[in-house]
C-alpha cells in the first residue's frame, strides 16, 4: 500500500445566502478533495476545508506522504500532531489513508474503526436565517415564521428528527421567539439546539437559556453562546445558579483534546461537537468518544458546508462511536445534487438518517467530470478564502459589523 | 471473516516463588488462550487470565461470537461493555478478532490500530523478593542485596533500562534500603518504580515517598502505595504538602475509564497503568492514550504472569500509542522457553525492548504441542483460581496474613 500519487483538488460549490453571526455565506463555498493513490492503483479520498491555505499546507506535506505505506502514514506524521497548523491537513490525510487501506483490503472504514454500533446515523436539520436570492429550493427566512417554514420543508424533504437553529443573526428576543415557534409547531419531542456562534454576552446567554429552559430540554442544547472558555464557564455557572442544568455545547471554545481538558476543569462544555476535519481524523473522533465518556460529557458532531465524501466519513465514524449521544450537524441539504462529486450520487438522508456504507473504504468514489467542473469554477473565481463579512457588505449592508448582544 | 469456531484453552505454566503483598506465587500460574477461526480457516488468537472463572465467562459468550463477522465482533458486543464481569472476556475477544482480521487482510495489528510510532517497545525489569526453590535461573532474593543481584542478572539477560520493585513484602525501611541500593548500583539514569500493592497506610506511603524522593525521580513513580481512591488522593496531597511532586501510578484504584475519571477529580493518579486484558482490548488502550493526554496524566502498562501472545499484543498497542510515556511492565522473564506457546519461539527482549512484529495480525501463532502439554498440566491440577495466601501458608508461614504498614 505504498502511496505513489498525492493529488490535491481545490474546488468551489454553490452556496445559498445563509446568515450567521459572522455575516453571509458567499455564492461560492470552497472545498478541497485529496486523493492518495497506491502503487496498486487503489485510490483513497478525503474532503476538507477549501481555499489556498488548506491546499498549501497539504502540499507542504507531499515529501512526507509520497512513498509511505498508507497503513502507517499517520503514525509516521505523529510528530506534527502537536502543531495546530497541520491539524486540518493531517485529518484529511488520515481519512484518505483509511479509505485507501479499506479499499485495498476490502473492509469498510467503520470496520477499521472497530465496527459499527449503528446502521443509520442520525443528523439534525440545520436551519439558517436566509435571504431570498440564489437558486436554493428554500426561500427567504428572515423572521421566526420564515424560519419555521424552512424547518418544515427540511423535515418534509429529509425526515430530520431534531433541529438546530443557526442564531446570532436577529435580536435575541426574535431568536427566542423562533425557538418557541419551532417548539409549538414541531411538538414536544423534537430536540432543539441553538447556536449564535458566541456573539452573546454572559448575561444574554443566561437570559436566553432561562427563557428557553423548556424548549431546549430533552435532548437539546445551547451551543457556543458566549465567547471563550471563561465566558462559557460563566454562562454554565449562571444557568446552574438559576437552577437550570442546560448543557452547553461547543465547537468554538473546544476544538481539540487540549481545549477540552481546559473546558472540563471549569465545566465550560457539557457536549463536545467533534469534527474529524480538524480533530485529527476519524480515529481521533472515535477516541474522543472514549474521552467524552471518561469526562462525563456528551458527544455531537459539527459541520461546515460539505459534499458527500465528508458526509460519508462523518457517517462512518459516527457509526463506530458508541458514545455519540446526539444527532450530527450537517449542511448537506444546502448543497445541490448536480454538484455532488461522489460518483455514486447524492447520499440519501431518509428519516433524518444516513445509512453507513458497507462497501470497502468510505464506500464512495469521485465523479471526475463533476470535480473538473467545480475545479474550473474555483480557478475562474478570485476567492481563495471565506469572507462572510465582505459578503454582508456587498449584498446586505455596506456598514455591517459583527455585533454582540 | 465469519467466525466459525471459538476455542478456549485453559492451561498452566510454571511460576517461580515470587513474593508480593498478596502472598506467594504458586508453582503453577493459570492462563487462557482463545482461538477464533473464520470460515476461511484463518485463526486469530489471544491470551488472557486463567482458571475456571475467565473460561466460563468466555464460554457464556459463545452464542454471540459464532457466526459474527470478526471485523464487527466488538461492535456487536458493545452493550456488554458496561458490565465489568465481561470486561476480561471482551478484551480477549477483541485481541483475537483483531488478530484474525489482520491475518486475513495481511496487516499487522499495529497498522489496524493506526500504525506504529515506535519499532521497539521498552519494557521494565520486574524485580521480586523471591524464595530459592523452584527451577528459575534466578536465585533467592529476600534482602536488599539479594534483590540487587537479581536486578543485575535481569539487566544482564535482557538489557532493561528501567526497574520496578514489587514491594509490600519486607518492612518499608528495608524496601527503602532496596531502592537506595538499586540507585547506588545502577547509577543515576535508570528510572526506578516501587509497587507495594497498596499495603501501606497514607502516612507510610508519604514517608516512603519522601525518603525516596531522589531515587524515584526522573522517570520513576510510586505505584499503588495505599488502598482506594481516597487514600491515594491523600498520599498525593501529603507528598505535595511536603513539596514532593512524585507521580503516583495505579492499576488497582484505576482499572477502567470510569475509575480514571474518579481519580482525576481528586488527583489520585498521575500515571495510568493500562492493561489491554481488562481495559477492553487493544483499541481501548490506544484510546486510553488519548484520554491520558487530555487529562494530562502519564501512561504506562501493567502486567500479570503471561506468555508471548500477551507480550506481543502489548507490544502492538504500545507501538501504536504515542502517549505511552513509560516502559511497560512484564513478567515475561519469569517464564521459561520450554513453556512458550508461541510457535515462533520465545520473543526476544533485547536492550530492554521488544521489537513489534510486522507480520499479519499479532505476528505470532500457536505451538499446539506445547499448548497440549500445558493443558494437561491444568487438567491434572486441582487449582482453578490463584490463591497466593494459601501458598504462603503451605510454603512459608502457616499463620501468614496480609499485613498493612
Amino acid at each position: 500500500m505504498q502511496i505513489r500519487h498525492f493529488r490535491i483538488h481545490s474546488f468551489a460549490i454553490s452556496d445559498p445566502p445563509l446568515r450567521s453571526s459572522f455575516g453571509l455565506h458567499a455564492p461560492l463555498a470552497l472545498r478541497t478533495v485529496i486523493e492518495l493513490e497506491s502503487a496498486d492503483g487503489v485510490i483513497g479520498i478525503a474532503e476538507t476545508h477549501g481555499g489556498s491555505g488548506p491546499a498549501e499546507t497539504l502540499e507542504s506535506l507531499r515529501p512526507q506522504v509520497i512513498g509511505q505505506d498508507a497503513s502507517q502514514l499517520m503514525a509516521s506524521l505523529t510528530a506534527l500532531r502537536s502543531q495546530s497548523k497541520y491539524r486540518t491537513a493531517l485529518s484529511a490525510l488520515e481519512v484518505a489513508a483509511l479509505d485507501l487501506v479499506g479499499k485495498t483490503v476490502g473492509l469498510p472504514v467503520h470496520a477499521l474503526l472497530g465496527g459499527k454500533v449503528r446502521e443509520e446515523v442520525p443528523f439534525s436539520a440545520y436551519a439558517f436565517y436566509k435571504h431570498a436570492w440564489g437558486e436554493s429550493k428554500y426561500g427567504e427566512a428572515l423572521t421566526p415564521e420564515g424560519l419555521v417554514t424552512q424547518v418544515q420543508e427540511l423535515i418534509a424533504d429529509y425526515g430530520f428528527g431534531s433541529v438546530k437553529l443557526k442564531a446570532g443573526v436577529l435580536e435575541p428576543d426574535q431568536e427566542i421567539e423562533t425557538i418557541r415557534l419551532l417548539r409549538q409547531t414541531l411538538g414536544p419531542t423534537v430536540p432543539l439546539r441553538i447556536d449564535p456562534n458566541c456573539v452573546w454576552s454572559v448575561a444574554t446567554s443566561v437570559r436566553v437559556g432561562k427563557a428557553l429552559q423548556a424548549e431546549l430540554s430533552d435532548g437539546g442544547y445551547l451551543e457556543d453562546p458566549a465567547e471563550g472558555m471563561a465566558d462559557m464557564a460563566a454562562v454554565r455557572a449562571g444557568l446552574l445558579a438559576e437552577g437550570i442544568d442546560m448543557p452547553l455545547a461547543s465547537n468554538m471554545a473546544v476544538v481539540s483534546f487540549e481545549t477540552l481538558a481546559e473546558a472540563h476543569k471549569t465545566d465550560a462544555c457539557q457536549v463536545v461537537l467533534g469534527d474529524h476535519h480538524y480533530w485529527g481524523g476519524l480515529r481521533a473522533v472515535a477516541a474522543l468518544g472514549r474521552v467524552c465518556e471518561t469526562l462525563g460529557v456528551g458527544l455531537s458532531m459539527h459541520s461546515n458546508s460539505h459534499l458527500g465524501v465528508s458526509l460519508m466519513a462523518m457517517a462512518h465514524v459516527a457509526a463506530a462511536t458508541p458514545q455519540l449521544s446526539y444527532a450530527c450537524d450537517t449542511h448537506y441539504p444546502w448543497q445541490s445534487a448536480d454538484e455532488e462529486i461522489v460518483a455514486e450520487g447524492r447520499i440519501p438522508i431518509v428519516g433524518g438518517n444516513v445509512r453507513v456504507s458497507d462497501a470497502p473504504g468510505l464506500g464512495v468514489t469521485l465523479n471526475y467530470d463533476t470535480l473538473a467542473r467545480l475545479k474550473e469554477r474555483y480557478e475562474a473565481s478570485p476567492i481563495r478564502a471565506r469572507d462572510d463579512v465582505a459578503e454582508m457588505h456587498q449584498h446586505v449592508d455596506p456598514h455591517w459589523q459583527r455585533r454582540r448582544w
